[in-house]
């Protein structure tokens, strides 16, 4: 963490004029049933509609478009389950240089696809944090090119926190915002965004009961590395990052842990109310929401629906349906 | 069809006025990857995203708010495969008047949902045209009940050429639009809008194989009513209406039959790149697109997706897939 400097605003109000010829400006989704349901007013932030299919592009774009010319010559190089990693291969491409994507091994094909697609260069590794840092590493070395970490970086949480800036544009009064939790860049980003343009909004981040780093990080005072992720949620697998996580406690951000089953019933929901084709790890903010009814009830919350990459063979629901 | 007048484009101006306090102006969306599979500029109308999951909403709403105090006390009923039921349910609520809905044997369970949810009062009965005619006539003998038909109906068409109205505000320089094809009151709406604004542009009808009355009813130059629909677009298996099929002719609307194969293909795709959760009845739309590609090729496409609410335990591509 040593000379990680976090993103101010300003950083954010620039990354959204940077990526503006790049990015799209989602939707805001809305829908009766689910309001009844849920007793409050839900404003569904449509990141799963965002180039890619997921608000990784912003980080990655913003990332890409802040290099020099000799940087982005050598390309860019992450670690990604998946949503990053396509994304940093479709940013890559709108500056023409070439994006290295590191891959762990059980990666969800209908990510691989689109990172292929976008022209990345896949390699893969094994599925622990060592092992793709490792990778990454070789990468750097081989081909110089930059490291773009997919939370732990300064010009990717600003990316991400354009989300926020969109979000208070398009929503009047909102009373908290609820994001996934994975590595934390999307929670940064947007933390430092509303704290710094709406003190008054809750932020809270919604994260597997499976791989709930960071919630035991908060409680223990100190980050947690060695948890064994295991979570339906395949995008929110990664460990806390350590300046997210310093964020996070700064900002006093509210963390809900929550189960697979809780996340699969409100995943089903989004499909069949708000027609929403989103993944796991984007429905994960509508079971904490329901979680913890009482304490939304009435109020005018916003909700970040990460993405929509699922594997439409392998629909989870389906199959704990039946 | 004695004593039928269409609407004008009067008549849909003065329904989308009467309409806006209740219908949702709908996004278009767009997808890069839907682009490049098409070679075209693809603008996806998203009336899935109305109110009730269908754009059936605006020509119920239409017709429930045109309604005179003394005819809306005595309450509405219709005959629905579904969407149209759950919609004009939903209009009657927004005027607090009774819905009375008449639906076959074997409809969408998912849109029988939506009806009772509604408060719509539903009478069931044989899956043929006769029967909803006649079930119909009996409820409207009882309680005075206004007829509000899903197609041939002029307040109904007019609502649901409110759609047209958005797109061309949406979107400038459209090349085509395509609606899917069941009753005909969509496209009936739609036409009279593009024809009278915009009479450049191409108006497209895609109608399932297994349901191909309006085709060929404009082959052979008179209405066809004996075909037995076999189509899994449950949303497109009425028979096209006399007025309707009058329209498509008087203003040259071009009708494409589409295999069920080719809407679970387009249904798939829309899911997994659009990340939209629509029926295989709007499906078609970009079925018919993709069956004619030079057609289309390079041009700007309107498409409108005409509602969303699928049963998710019995994805139909799902099974196909396997």
């Amino acid at each position: 963490m040593t000379g990680f400097t976090n993103p101010a605003l300003a950083d954010i109000r620039a990354a959204a004029a940077r990526i503006a010829m790049h990015a799209r400006v989602t939707p805001v989704l809305c829908s009766d049933v689910l309001d009844e349901i849920a007793g409050a007013r839900l404003f569904f932030k449509g990141e799963h509609l965002q180039r890619g299919g997921a608000f990784k592009f912003r980080g990655a774009c913003n990332a890409v478009w802040s290099l020099t010319d000799d940087e982005a010559r050598r390309g860019v190089v992450t670690h990604s389950s998946g949503n990053h990693g396509a994304a940093l291969a479709l940013a890559a491409r709108t500056r023409g240089i070439p994006a290295h994507i590191v891959v762990p091994e059980g990666a969800v094909a209908a990510k691989l696809a689109n990172i292929e697609r976008a022209g990345g260069i896949l390699h893969r590794c094994a599925p622990t944090q060592a092992a793709r840092e490792e990778a990454c590493a070789r990468v750097q070395r081989e081909t110089g090119a930059t490291l773009v970490h997919p939370y732990a970086d300064a010009r990717v949480m600003a990316g991400q926190g354009t989300i926020a800036l969109e979000l208070l544009q398009q929503v009047p009064d909102l009373d908290a915002v609820i994001t996934p939790i994975g590595g934390g860049g999307l929670i940064s980003g947007c933390a430092i965004a509303l704290r710094a343009l709406a003190p008054g909004v809750e932020v809270v981040g919604a994260e597997p009961a499976g791989a709930d780093d960071a919630l035991q990080s908060l409680r223990r005072g100190e980050r947690v590395t060695d948890i064994v992720p295991h979570t339906v949620c395949d995008g929110l697998r990664a460990t806390i990052g350590a300046p997210n996580l310093a964020l996070l406690r700064e900002l006093q951000v509210d963390v809900i842990a929550i189960d697979d089953d809780a996340v699969l019933v409100a995943m089903r929901l989004l499909w069949a109310e708000l027609k929403q084709t989103v993944e796991p790890s984007s429905a994960i903010v509508l079971a904490a929401l329901l979680a913890q009814r009482e304490r939304f009830a009435g109020r005018r919350i916003g909700l970040v629906l990460s993405g929509g990459n699922v594997d439409l063979d392998a629909i989870p629901f389906r199959s704990s349906a039946r």
